[in-house]
């Protein structure tokens, strides 16, 4: 392996983290939360002197990079990520037990939003603003930034290598032949619908701060709330406002490319698109039809049925409503959601719809293949044949996804509280969802957990956002000895 | 598709199915249920003459027969025998409702237990015998039966097909070079474990209709009991027997064939069965420790571990203790090991230990392609290579599998009752076990769901028992259209 290539790599990781940490540390000297202060300024002086000592050793790196070198980088870069930037949160003693912070950091950087705080507005607005601002790098992937602002290194295995293994979805779409050119679109086109959904906001009557925050969470379809009850007490303008753009950022990325380079038609006929609109519109009327006792008026029980399934299809984790009070078919639907996520190439996390949809053609191929055994038949999305490679990595992941699950359910299990509180939170936290049902449902939270669970619940959510295999590959043995 | 031939297939099977009410209907006239043996009667009268009509009609089939009329014959086969085999219950009146009576029947053919009868007791001994004798026939397959038997058609690709579809597992070991002859071994092995099995019942104590009824369940791992409190009133001595059996009918029936051949060191390295055993003493263990608190004795502590342990993992569905009401741990254990399921080519539901293992050897596999992609890797089991083919149809099985279970989910999420209950209901039917959690615990039964949601649970326990391809085959449409 690359070691130094890697240890140069993490170097850079540091760096960008201390400079995200200049925003918040200027809002603790403006609201003149000292211990908020002094938790920032004392992990970004340690991350400059360790990026530093990196750059110092890994110098004259070769550029030869595999994926295992890309997936292995991924992993580090994510776990280093988390481990630093919940330092301000033990340093400042709002979260002074070292594994609660490490829990809420890497529940925002995968965009989980699970949180292990009863309650979040006694806490500075320095830390709520970091707190939220995780799920916004995280998001799109603090990786995929590195690339757009370095270009990355020299050799062009580097960036795909990275791209692809931090990237969520089946297959990760070259926009263009470049890919710090891909990485930058993707990052602009973010920008772009963060500031609206800002703006938004703004007009809605929220301060920039909790504007920002709000949009930092819904752009990362992240979570954190800035109030006790996330986005129950604002506005109905407001919680609409957020329905609609969790599902926008519930959907591919690459469709808003297509929709700037006018190709309205490759857009309208996108199949997973498609998919997520029917499965959103069916669930909200579903959900609406089956909740109607439970609110006055129509407008409301459409509202509250909409935000929850944008929510949770999303995987996003705000809340406006209790759903677990909600029937059991409205429950069953949301937990079905809950594995199916939204759009690959999306910011979402869960199964993606297309991932999903390759699955189901597959099975009905197979049927067709029994019928028929003597005729070639191929699995076709948008029009052209996917390759019998990306079917079988469907179905591999799929497997490892089970694996996963239940070996982590009976890990979390020894708790010993109910089954569907266990296997919701495993399932929450894998598919960066945030709430679950029972004693993690969306009044909740996770503080109650075991620090064993609460470990698991990490590797879960890490497991989750980088589509398993970086963290499968960490834990291997092969990967760390020489030949 | 070759009809004439699937006809004459089915009027066999019809034929089967009335010999075997025979002793029933001797039970009933012994007895003097009246009412019992007016069922039966009218029961065999009616399939006699619907055999006779397609013996007639379908005379001169041609012996062409494809991997897909083997599939459709299976599908067939088995609505047939459940369709017909619960006119009984109806005709005696002793469970009038058609839905609930094919519920129970389908229950008891597919080997999984479930019961929509509130108390057993006051049923007659002739229903009661019927009942659980469908758990033997189910077990090894009545379409087994016919083959060893009647040794099939000619045409060889017939019986292999049909053996295929029928046996559980990913794939069909040939015994010997004959079909025939492999299909009346394992009948003979299936008759001398279960006729051990009522002697070992007898010395307990129990009466031969007993014996013989409890026997049938253990020996399909189907679960139907013939008290109200299922194995639980029974002496320690019994419940043990139970233990050992029920595991016993777990293991893939090429061992004891081994054994017999006195091929002792190939049955000691079957991997399979090796990762069998240490799974049930490990889950035996741990849940032991786990309910140490709520039994006085060790003994019993164990006892009853042991048996939950066998009855859940071998999917049988007996209980001598209602787990619902054990620790987290423990009934997450118990949940896990109803995926889980025996081993491949035993009596067994579920999803199969063998299966499984070539699901976690192929994950390995994939994650040393991704660090080392230039060199060859194979799966092996049992020191040979496992084809790529068997490794893509279990993944394939999988994506089936949990396709299939978060539909039925959601369709009998419509009832309105917690998410558990649904969710265990339709794992428990569909992997053939029987007892759930919440309302369909081991102390509760199924006759509280509404008739759609049983129609589901009937399809699912059939989709589960025939390993749902033959299901689906007949679900799609171009298995009816012409070409």
């Amino acid at each position: 392996m690359n070691y130094k290539m890697v240890g140069r790599f993490i170097a850079q990781i540091l760096a960008i983290e201390t400079v995200f940490m200049i925003p918040p540390m200027l809002i603790a000297f403006w609201d003149h939360t000292i211990l908020s202060a002094k938790g920032f300024g004392c992990s970004m002086t340690l991350m400059i002197i360790l990026a530093a000592i990196l750059f110092f050793f890994c110098r004259g790196a070769k550029s030869r990079f595999g994926a295992k070198d890309g997936l292995v980088c991924v992993g580090i870069s994510w776990i280093v990520l988390s481990i630093f930037g919940c330092l301000p949160f033990v340093i400042s003693g709002e979260i002074p037990d070292f594994i609660d912070a490490l829990f809420e950091i890497v529940s925002g950087f995968t965009t989980t939003g699970a949180s292990i705080l009863p309650e979040v507005e006694s806490h500075s607005r320095a830390i709520l603003y970091w707190r939220s601002f995780s799920h916004w790098l995280g998001g799109m992937g603090v990786l995929v930034f590195l690339l757009a602002v370095s270009g990355g290194e020299k050799g062009s295995g580097f960036t795909m290598h990275l791209l692809r293994a931090e990237s969520p979805g089946p297959s990760v779409g070259k926009l263009v032949s470049k890919m710090k050119q891909t990485a930058s679109i993707l990052y602009v086109l973010y920008m772009v619908l963060t500031v609206l959904d800002i703006i938004f906001l703004l007009f809605g009557g929220m301060d920039l701060f909790e504007a920002c925050c709000t949009a930092f969470g819904t752009a990362g379809t992240g979570g954190f709330g800035i109030k006790n009850d996330s986005i129950a007490s604002y506005s109905p303008y407001i919680q609409n406002v957020c329905t609609v753009f969790m599902l926008l950022f519930g959907v591919n990325f690459t469709c808003y490319y297509l929709l700037l380079l006018r190709q309205f038609k490759a857009v309208f006929k996108d199949e997973e698109l498609r998919t997520y609109i029917l499965l959103v519109v069916a669930s909200i009327a579903i959900i609406a039809l089956n909740i109607r006792g439970l609110y006055p008026t129509l407008e409301e029980t459409v509202r509250h049925a909409a935000f929850q399934v944008a929510t949770i299809v999303t995987t996003t984790g705000y809340a406006t409503a209790d759903f677990d009070l909600w029937p059991g078919l409205s429950k069953a639907i949301l937990l079905c959601l809950m594995f199916c996520g939204a759009c690959a190439g999306s910011t979402g996390g869960g199964f993606k719809v297309g991932r999903l949809m390759l699955m189901v053609k597959n099975l009905r191929r197979n049927i067709h293949k029994v019928l028929h055994p003597n005729k070639i038949q191929k699995v076709r999305n948008n029009g052209t044949v996917v390759s019998e490679n990306v079917l079988e990595s469907t179905n591999d992941y799929m497997a490892a996804y089970v694996i996963i699950i239940f070996f982590s359910f009976l890990v979390v299990a020894i708790d010993g509280h109910s089954l569907m509180t266990s296997f919701s939170a495993v399932v929450a936290c894998f598919n960066n969802i945030g709430p679950g049902f029972e004693m993690v449902g969306p009044t909740c939270n996770y503080g109650f957990f075991s620090p064993l669970s609460k470990l698991v619940l990490i590797a879960d959510m890490l497991a989750g956002r980088l589509e398993i295999f970086p963290i499968l590959i960490l834990a291997s043995r092969s990967t760390w000895t020489r030949k």
